[in-house]
């Protein structure tokens, strides 16, 4: 129910949201994507769905499916708008289509407002009977790559309206683009308050210190996220500051390079006692929220990242994070008030160092940090997005800053 | 048409088809797999179909679709059965079995003989109405995680037979298993004969030149194909013996390690102006076809390999080929006879040199190549052994000595 919201997220949200389903109460929503599980677009649809539907708002989920070579052509055409060089053949584009044509005629694709989500579902564009369409793109497409651009910008403009989650990844022509980042739930397993007793105990089960000032980084081990930079940091402040390090991140084994970048982690990290790599099941959200309430310092020192929500979770804990300026994460870290942007290993020891020394500049940090979570990337402040575009594009305006962000 | 492989395939696989079409005339084949394009499985059984078709078998193609989870969970699979260490959870079990339920009720699974091929579809045998069923796993299963083996074990024990590339493969308890390696096509684009106009033209094309000393390795950029010991090799061999190396891969870019991969060639390359770096579109059979014709001697170096078919499509054009002792290489070539097993970088270019300096070892062991792939490893071959399959589990015997090679 989104009334238990009350008291957490801001109440002009909840007032907000109150509006907006006061006009789209008794219509329907239909959002399309091309996995029930795993990732984060999921994991954000799996927690928005009930809340929706309270609002007195029909919603329901469709999942496309296709075959093997679907999902390598999609996954292509995700490293290409990444700026990785991929080559393309036509029966690629023709492929691309022809699922979703198959799909097209066994979904359900009936609905007063339809969200297609990322590129894989995108062509189904062609089979809509009614309804608003919108194209939801959470992908970094900030270096397109000139044909994947071109065909997924000749079913993005027939869309109402297309939506991403950094300005600078908005680069389909031909279609009003509305900016709206992702967000977080304060009340699922991964963020929801714990009691002092629920931390220790996974600290106890890892077999963490709970008495040593803590620097933690939760992320995939991919060379993107830079852990061998985080535990280079790690020992630069280990020179004047006693410390631990935390690397905690789910197995990123879909490619053997996963596994090559975790024994890499583990050679540089030769044998340190105070250094803990953990390997957590994908599910392991409530262990991430016990480590990340009890650290000291968050680290999220990113070469490259789509959004990084992980900062969003460290600081709606009142944590001050180190992050990378790259992706999401300059949108949700203003340098030296909700936390600190980094560009080097130098520049993250120094400031974990400054944030350990100076307990009053972490807390005040991890204040702000988390009232800035509160006001801007609460999952609340994304269903408010979502129905005012809605709401908007059913007046037939394309300005939104009545309603939105 | 199978009688199109008169004068080409051995003349006693092609009469034990006849006796064996004789036998299954009539009846129905249905093969299963989980992608229409892209991989050998897919490349065999388009070819494959047309031929057993023209038997007077009826034979369908039923390929089955997932979400994207679906597909990164079967990924694992993969990586978990050739020794990469991946972690697993409950809800993954359970999706493989739910996406194949989801399948069984829109794909028409009656046929006389069911073929299933690798771990995406086997959970369809729980749906099974009649008729005979055969895992076909065509996957490196050398070094099987226990968890992955056990879940596969289970749908794999009610199959009535499971077939393999290699010996070492058939790690699955509980059914019987045959060994099936996999085949090349004679009469395909890839492996058809080429009039020396074509080879030339396609030299042409890349600026190759055609009258000098030709190394030549197709494979993708993978570092387990070995590309850099390729050129470390190559380099070895310059310093006696002129020749030029090509390196010819379509792009390995489902993964940016691939792009990453090809970065390091170019830079290990330095700017050899005789290395020739060719990335090819992945329908490159004309093009690939060439070269192998136009080169003098053929290297798959690979340090880890399935089955390596671009050994017998090279071997098939009477090269002497020069093949890392890994993975299905070692059925292919007969160390000094077919061509050469090596080891070692220094290996490779010492055997390389010989085969350079020696115009009549060369010819001689491509003759025996040649010869080899004729007896073994042509599609008639493995058409005779599935038919031959068919026939013995129909008959309610597992002894197949009387039909399989």
């Amino acid at each position: 129910m989104i009334t238990n919201y009350a008291g957490i997220s801001p109440k002009t949200d909840l007032q907000l949201i109150e509006r907006l389903a006061a006009v789209l109460s008794g219509r329907s929503m239909l959002h399309v994507n091309s996995t029930r599980a795993g990732g984060g677009v999921a994991e954000i649809l799996h927690r928005m769905m009930p809340l929706i539907q309270s609002l007195g708002i029909t919603v329901r989920w469709e999942v496309i499916s296709g075959d093997e070579y679907f999902f390598e052509i999609t996954k292509k055409f995700h490293n290409a708008l990444q700026g990785t060089a991929v080559e393309f053949h036509d029966d690629m584009w023709e492929h691309h289509v022809a699922v979703n044509t198959a799909n097209a005629s066994s979904l359900d694709l009936e609905a007063d407002a339809v969200w297609i989500h990322d590129p894989q579902p995108a062509p189904l564009i062609a089979h809509r009977r009614g309804g608003l369409w919108v194209w939801r793109c959470h992908i970094d497409a900030s270096e397109p790559q000139a044909d994947v651009l071109h065909h997924l910008a000749s079913f993005c403009r027939n869309y109402d309206a297309s939506i991403f989650s950094v300005a600078r990844y908005a680069r389909f022509p031909g279609v009003p683009a509305f900016v709206i980042p992702p967000s977080i739930d304060p009340l699922s397993d991964k963020n929801r308050e714990l009691s002092a007793g629920e931390i220790a105990a996974t600290l106890q089960q890892f077999g963490i210190p709970p008495d040593r000032p803590m620097l933690l980084q939760v992320s995939r081990f991919d060379r993107f996220k830079d852990p061998l930079g985080v535990i280079e940091a790690y020992r630069l402040i280990k020179k004047y500051n006693d410390c631990i390090l935390v690397l905690a991140g789910s197995s990123a084994t879909d490619d053997p390079e996963g596994e090559q970048v975790l024994q890499e982690v583990h050679q540089h990290a030769a044998g340190d006692p105070d250094i803990f790599i953990l390997l957590l099941p994908s599910a392991s959200d409530h262990a991430i929220n016990a480590l990340q309430r009890a650290a000291t310092v968050v680290l999220q020192k990113s070469i490259r990242e789509g959004f990084g929500l992980t900062v969003s979770e460290a600081m709606w804990k009142g944590k001050p994070v180190i992050g990378g300026a790259t992706g999401g994460i300059p949108l949700q870290i203003i340098d030296g008030q909700t936390g600190v942007l980094v560009h080097t290993i130098e520049g993250a020891a120094f400031r974990a160092r400054q944030l350990l020394n100076n307990a009053d500049m972490a807390h005040r940090m991890g204040r702000q940090a988390r009232e800035y979570v509160r006001t801007n990337f609460l999952i609340t402040r994304q269903i408010r997005d979502y129905l005012a575009l809605w709401a908007v594009l059913m007046r037939g305006s394309t300005s939104p800053e009545e309603f939105v962000l």
